[in-house]
């Protein structure tokens, strides 16, 4: 056996593949796909360095998962082999779902259809091609595997996802004020009756992670610029099938082509075997090939929007703390009038959102310190000190994003 | 006057852009089409993290360019404004004839354009745009500016070029021992008529700077795996090519199909008006949107390539000392139509090559030492240590690339 | 001039000394003796690698007002050469005043006593050596000179010494959590109406910031082990002292022989030229040494201490929400009777004390926020997210030290 | 049991203690004055940052060690607990011996008596006190132990102690260029005949790691500037040996009294028990305690060399290729009798020596490359590179130090 089996990341240093199984899932054309679909879509108008992939991550997490489950061994819990490898599987195929520009896409092109359900979908294909070697990891996705903790190491609020994406989007964006300290996170977790749970020393790392993560929130992944760009392509892709659907022709990869004539649903996967194919077809690159295609497509609109996107010339944003009325929205409406375009245009060029920043949700699964007394307390409760309190409130704002320089072509 | 201009970068921290001409430099979609293709090509089959592009590398360019400057200009040397500006925005403008996957592209699509050369052609284009307010900076890449440390600065072997790529190569790959040491090394940088010189005392960081890049030639520009899959790359381009001219049809986004049917000389490019906007519209995702379109292409070959490449399952390589003869490649041809394939398609999945690994080229331009008596010497000479005299040898390897799990589709 | 002017630091990459007076600064006995004087003092027994010294510090902290003062220049302030030297050199020096194991020594022999104060009786006569060329700088610490701003980049709530410390001490300790991402932040300031403030864009760095340094407290600087082994070096010191006056022989270095014999006041300094001196030649050497030496003495309430530190043999700490009353401290006294101490020596093995954590300090001269409509504003009210106020609360604890395994030699 | 087990660590991030023993070991005074020693004796002239322990480094080698041996199981290779435990202490262990400023100090106080002796006396008297728990280690760090591959580890050109020494000297100098890739070398490590070897694909590690060797020797170990410290240290305690001989009163701390009036030799700490407990007694602080004291001495040399070094008015150094003849050295005699010295002072203020660079040396163990073929070939040969030859030479220099700028004082 040759397996290629230590991978270079500038994040960690190396990442191991420790296993067959592993190391074949890593091989298959549902893994390798994610090699073209950015963690962080459209991030990089505003981070030039944040290119990294769900592939990247994916590993990622899975690395982080086997040290976290040796801290556990070597404080004496027992999980086994099997259990090890079907939760480091279970992690490295958690994202297998996510189409390219994730949210951005999915609204327009499937709304409604989650990136778990399709993750599901895909995983159990997989396990179908693997003869059942991931019954195991399936459970503990899905949550219905006994031993609880290993779904709270998988999906909960203290989870090998979050804290790689953490590090990993904190790394290659350069907001280093966005680091978590995963090292030492980990080495203070625990299990406490069969729950995943943080040793009290580690309050203070806890503290550092909800901060960390309230951070890049706000400095990344709702950077006011990269929520632009979002509005933006999330136009287009609207225009995109609207002309389509209208009759008109339109460029796009084979593999888009499908999805801009049809939407699906969750249903559609089940009954069609062939959509998973379509849908492990696309990439990233479908979506900028085709945003290229339309930079000089006929239709002012859309051509209009995808010049725009490709040489950075991007709508601006303000925000409000209440959902901005007619009042706010009239003058921008004019403005836009004023400068060349019709009533029946201005949805393209004029988007209106919200952004929630929620550091800690204490009413869901809450993240539970183990008192060395060894009660166990929802973090928020054992912090003697006032600031994670102000993490559990939801922050909301408004906003409204719209096209200062627009100028229709055609 | 709301510019943004600093930009989060990994491997500086910041980088700053100081004045209003590289600002409409960095915004001009000449530039922002870097955006869109990677500085290592295909580097991310074997190094996932290595997805950074030349946007981000001409940045870093110009960044050490700007430090670089100032320690001139702390020893002493004036250097005006117009000069700073000149020399950021040449290092900046320099590598913006790179076409996607550039030496692979390039050999198929373009045969015989050097990419320095169409580099030239848009910063003249950008110069008329612009006024002439890139004279100075065009002199300066030219090498015809007087001062002729400057020309050194943007191309030579101690140039701020290899300086970045260097730095931000082993930062994304994460082979951390490519580690140049740019910082002390530029502070070791001086003048000395009107030549780029380096102080005696930063002799060991030549040194190190050498061996660093010699290690990051074996280890990531020629790594074997990289290798495979170029020539999986270029084989797929030549088929596809071929069908082309052969009357087959074949999906190519706009911006490739173009380049798919002619092959260009740079006279075109002065000739031809709109060549420049075409070239200025391909980039990776054309590549990568043509390559998924024709994994599902009748033709086998094509197909199956396509394929092979998208699923990462690469060809394999073999190297030697001297060029492979008939009695070497004969196995491989007898291998090959062992498992199906005819004589005509063997040189799509059987490549021969070399490699050539040169640290440090004596007989060029050399990096020159200012000793504390004040001489001007070659580094090679300069050093009492055996092991530079060692670097400017020539390494040059031969290499046979081969798919071994081959089956053709169709 | 052959002078050596750039040093290798580990956490900023290199330190420039930017000038001859700057140079003959940091070649002064006075500051070569800070060389001696670690800034942590007793943390390596819980930090191994927090050994760096005032020295380091004064040269980071020095850096670092360059960095700030370039940023400010860049934006327009004007900034005479002497004005950048005057504040290179007043950071340079602001410590300079510092005896070994700063606080707990001064507690000792020089009660009352301000370091501060100290460090301007040293300004000032290193003033005399080099003929009024600190004017400038002592003017703008002691807070006279007319620009406010130099003063609070010297000394407030967001200085370069808190800066450089925080970033350092983070560095050193290996705590990155406590990392202020102080590159960013100093790229942020600004100056408006001659105060020192922070851009409206800003406000996260100053939040990451304020948290950091909350978190440096609990981990670091108020860390149980830490307070613990300062308990246990006072009461040598304390006991020393009873014993010298007492007329025990004792040994110790010359240079604290007479420190441990009178307490001195800051008048002293002003009347006996040699004070300064003697005080100059006091590091922390010498207190280790005389630690050393103590260990074998013939009281064995010193010699148990001595040997008990040495050996990493230390008090036990238990935290309460108020001050311990007497319900509290009985049983442990009760206890350490029970190991054979007699009442008299109880207070060598039993301590109270109170630890205050207080990240932002409203109602001090306040870090102001330049909104992007120009109006100034404390970060407290600029933040309309409640972490900021909580983070102006004083967490207030109380402590009791014991020793659990004590027995005295003798 | 709540002993602390996990120790933060710049370099490493944390650094576990992973068994009782280990914990008991670290815990032993012998141990923990290894952390009054600092690795790099007098290199803070230099390096302000390099003030790192005898401890941190044996902490470190301990953590690498136990990274090597999870390496070499999970390759396959069988390692009991025992062994491992043993292997992790041994290392721990190694640098025992070491007494402060080690080779200055010894070949002063205690010529001929090498530390690595010494560590084996002190092992042995821990064992004696662990009740032979300390069996296995003792025959791994003596080379007695069957399974060759381990004493490798713990001593040879490729050991645990040089790739923390390494990675931790070039940490905290701030020379970058010196960093090693430990993390990628380790993963290379395997056992093949019972030796030490490492896999084909690491000979560019292998490579790197020696010439990052070399490059430190030059940098850091050999600095000119931190020879003339070490040049006048020893000439402080010949001095004050000498003065101490004749009869002088001298002042020295309680532990170095000692040793100033005895050279002892290995044979005496066979046969006198009590010596082994002064010689623990003896750190870093008795040499700057003492020296410092003897700064105000009346003798006017010793007094002048003290002085000079705690301001860091420092000798002068010049290199040769050949030994310096009279023809050389007369000149500074003449010119240090010119400022004032007499001839029987000369010695103390004029010094010659000769400094040794061995990147590789081929002749001793050598480093085993592991071939793909399962040869194992001497690094040197495998490579078909010219560097590594060249690193297989002695590089030899000879210098003179002497005092540029003395003045007797008294």
């Amino acid at each position: 056996m040759n397996k290629r089996k230590i991978i270079n990341d500038p994040v960690y240093g190396f990442i191991s593949i420790s296993s067959d199984l592993l190391y074949d899932l890593v091989d298959h054309p549902y893994f390798q796909r994610l090699r073209r679909i950015k963690q962080l879509g459209l991030a990089d108008v505003v981070y030039p360095g944040a290119l990294h992939t769900r592939f990247h991550h994916a590993l990622g997490a899975m690395h982080l998962m086997g040290l976290a489950l040796k801290v556990l061994q070597e404080k004496g819990h027992l999980i086994c082999e099997t259990e090890f490898e079907a939760a480091q599987a279970a992690i490295l195929l958690h994202d297998l779902g996510h189409g390219p520009f994730s949210h951005v896409l999915e609204s327009v092109v499937m709304p409604g259809v989650e990136h778990e359900a399709i993750t599901l979908v895909m995983m159990k294909d997989l396990n179908r091609q693997l003869n059942g070697r991931l019954d195991m990891a399936i459970q503990m996705f899905e949550g219905t595997y006994p031993r609880r903790f290993f779904h709270q190491m998988i999906s909960s609020q203290l989870d090998m996802d979050r804290m790689d994406y953490l590090n990993r989007d904190s790394f290659y964006t350069g907001v280093i004020e966005g680091s978590i300290g995963a090292d030492r996170l980990i080495k203070m977790l625990d299990i406490s009756n069969d729950q995943l749970v943080v040793e009290e020393k580690g309050l203070l790392s806890i503290e550092n992670f909800l901060h960390a993560r309230r951070l890049m929130y706000w400095q990344v992944y709702l950077h006011k610029t990269l929520l632009c760009a979002q509005a933006m392509l999330t136009q287009i892709l609207h225009r995109a099938r609207e002309l389509t659907l209208s009759g008109h022709e339109l460029f796009a990869t084979p593999a888009f082509t499908l999805f801009l004539h049809t939407k699906f649903t969750l249903t559609d996967f089940d009954n069609q075997p062939d959509l998973l194919q379509s849908f492990n077809a696309l990439d990233d690159n479908d979506v900028w090939a085709s945003v290229k295609g339309w930079a000089s497509h006929s239709d002012p609109v859309l051509a209009s929007l995808c010049t725009m996107l490709l040489d950075r010339n991007l709508f601006k944003i303000v925000f409000y703390n209440n959902p901005p009325g007619e009042d706010i929205l009239n003058p921008f409406r004019e403005r836009l009038i004023a400068s060349g375009l019709t009533e029946e245009h201005l949805t393209y060029f004029l988007v209106t959102g919200e952004t929630i920043n929620w550091a800690y949700a204490k009413e869901q699964d809450p993240i539970r310190v183990k008192m060395k007394n060894g009660n166990l307390v929802d973090i928020a409760d054992a912090s003697d000190i006032p600031t994670i309190e102000a993490l559990t409130k939801i922050v909301r704002k408004y906003y409204v994003c719209w096209a200062k320089n627009v100028s229709l072509r055609g």
